[in-house]
C-alpha cells in the first residue's frame, strides 16, 4: 500500500506515523507514505495558495490551481490516477468496513484542507472519494488522514502478524469488546475473575461472549442489532432478563433485550 | 485548557500537536500540553508494562499498577483529580456537543492504550470517561487524544478569533456546509457561481442556504432533521419537490423532502 499526503504540513504526517505497528510495516516496506506540500505549487510563486471567498464571510479558500498542480504532479510520477479522499465533515463517515474495502487499492491519496476549505471546481475535477472520520469540526485535513491511514494499515495482509489479527473478532461480530486483565491476581482488592483463571476454554470464551454483550448493552446499545445470536447467547440474555445474572440491568435495558429475542 | 496525556509514545503526541490554529494558541498560553510516559513506571523497572491476558487469547494487556502509578504520580503534581478520558472503541462516541462541554475543563487528562487494552480494574479506578472517535480499529489511542485535543481546543475561548469562530455556524445548524469559491472566477472552463460575484449579500445568503440543505441531502440525508427550516427554506424544498430548481432530485431524495414538509 502506498500512500500519499497532500497536505500544508507535510512534517506533521512523516512524524506522526513513525511509531508502532506503522512504522514497523513501513520498515518492512508492506506500506509506504510519501507528501506533497501544496504550497510548493503556489501559482504566485510565493508560497500562497490561499485567498478570499467569492460571495464574501469568514475564513480563506485554497485556490484551486496549487492543488490541482500539486496532484498533476504526482500522479504523473505514480503513472496512474488512484483514488483520492478529501477529508471533510461534509464526507460519508468513516468505518471498519470502509478500512477494509480501502486496503485493498495499491494506492491511495488523501488531500488535506485548512482554513475555511478548498475550492470546490478543483475538488470535482480530482476527488473520487468525500470522507469524514466523525461529525466534530478539526483544523485540518492532517489529523483524519492519519486516523485512516493506521486503520486501513491495519487491514494490510502481513501488517498485522496472524496472532494481533485474531484479537479484533469480537468487533467485527458488531459487539463491544470483553474486559480485559492480567498480573497480577489481586490488586488494590480486586481480584481478577477467578473464571479467568480456572483454565477451562469452554467456561472462559462464554463469560467473554457474555461480558461482550453485556458491555454492548450499556455502553452503545443501537449496535446489539447487528449481532447475531446463538442458542447460548439467547440463553445468557433471558437470565439477564430474570434477573438471575450477578449482575443486574435496568428496565430500560431489559426492554432493549426482550426486542432483541423477538427479531 | 492544560491537557495531559498518558502514553507509551510521548514524542508522537508532542510533535503532532505543534501546528497550525493549536501550535499558536500554545505559544500564546491559552493551551499547554504534558505528556507522560507510562513506561518510566515500570513495576520490574526494565520498562516492561504488559503481560499476557488472564484467560488466554491473543495479544498482551496493559497492567494496572504501571498505569496507576502514572497516574498518580501525575495528579499529585496537578494538585487535583480531573476527568481522565480513557480512548477506547467501547467508548461513548466523539461530536461537537462532547468538544464544547469538555473545553469548559481547566484539566483534561487523556489516556492512551495500546495493545489489546488495558487491565479492566485500574480503569475503573481512575477513568471518569471511555470515549471513542469513530467506529473504526486504531492501533493505539495517540491519534484519537489528537483529535479531541484539537477540536476541544478550538472551543476554548480566545483559541480562534471571532473570524475564525464565526465560520462553524452552519456546521451548528446541525446541516453540512455550503460549498467555497476563490479565485480565479473562471478555472478550467469553470465559472464560479455568479450570485458569489453579484455583491448582492441577501441572494449569497439564500444561495448558501439552499445549497446546504441540497448538499445535506445527498451526502448524509440522516441529518436534516436536525435541522430547522423557516419559510423561505420551505419555500426551496417546494422548489425542489416541483422540479422547479436548476439542479433535480430523485424520487428517493423527495420522500426525505415530504416527509421533513410534513414536520
Amino acid at each position: 500500500m502506498n500512500y500519499y499526503v497532500m497536505t500544508l504540513f507535510p512534517e506533521m504526517i512523516e512524524q506522526g506515523m513513525n511509531t508502532s505497528i506503522i512504522g514497523r510495516a513501513m520498515a518492512k516496506g508492506l506500506i509506504s507514505l510519501e507528501t506533497v506540500n501544496i504550497r510548493d505549487f503556489s501559482v504566485t510563486g510565493n508560497g500562497r495558495i490561499d485567498d478570499y471567498p467569492y460571495g464574501g464571510g469568514a475564513g480563506m479558500v485554497m485556490q484551486p490551481e496549487p492543488v490541482y498542480r500539486a496532484y498533476e504532479s504526482l500522479v504523473s510520477r505514480i503513472g496512474s490516477r488512484p483514488r483520492l479522499i478529501y477529508l471533510t465533515p461534509q464526507g460519508r463517515v468513516f468505518d471498519q468496513s470502509m478500512a477494509e474495502e480501502l486496503a485493498k487499492e495499491e494506492n491511495l491519496i488523501f488531500l488535506c484542507g485548512h482554513y475555511e476549505g478548498i475550492d470546490e471546481r478543483v475538488l470535482e475535477e480530482i476527488a473520487t472519494d468525500y470522507v469524514s472520520i466523525g461529525d466534530y469540526v478539526l483544523t485540518g485535513g492532517e489529523l483524519p488522514s492519519m486516523v485512516m491511514m493506521d486503520s486501513i494499515s491495519r487491514m494490510v495482509p502481513g501488517v498485522l502478524s496472524n496472532q494481533e489479527s485474531g484479537q479484533y473478532e469480537s468487533f467485527q461480530d458488531g459487539l463491544l469488546e470483553y474486559p480485559h486483565y492480567s498480573r497480577p491476581e489481586l490488586w488494590h482488592e480486586k481480584q481478577a475473575p477467578p473464571v479467568l483463571l480456572s483454565g477451562h476454554h469452554g467456561n472462559v470464551d462464554r463469560w467473554r461472549r457474555n461480558q461482550s454483550i453485556l458491555r454492548t448493552l450499556r455502553r452503545r446499545p443501537e449496535l446489539l442489532q447487528n449481532g447475531e445470536y446463538d442458542k447460548k447467547d439467547r440463553k445468557f440474555i433471558q437470565s439477564l432478563l430474570h434477573d438471575e445474572y450477578e449482575e443486574k440491568i435496568t428496565e430500560e435495558e431489559k426492554r432493549i433485550l426482550a426486542k432483541l429475542l423477538a427479531i
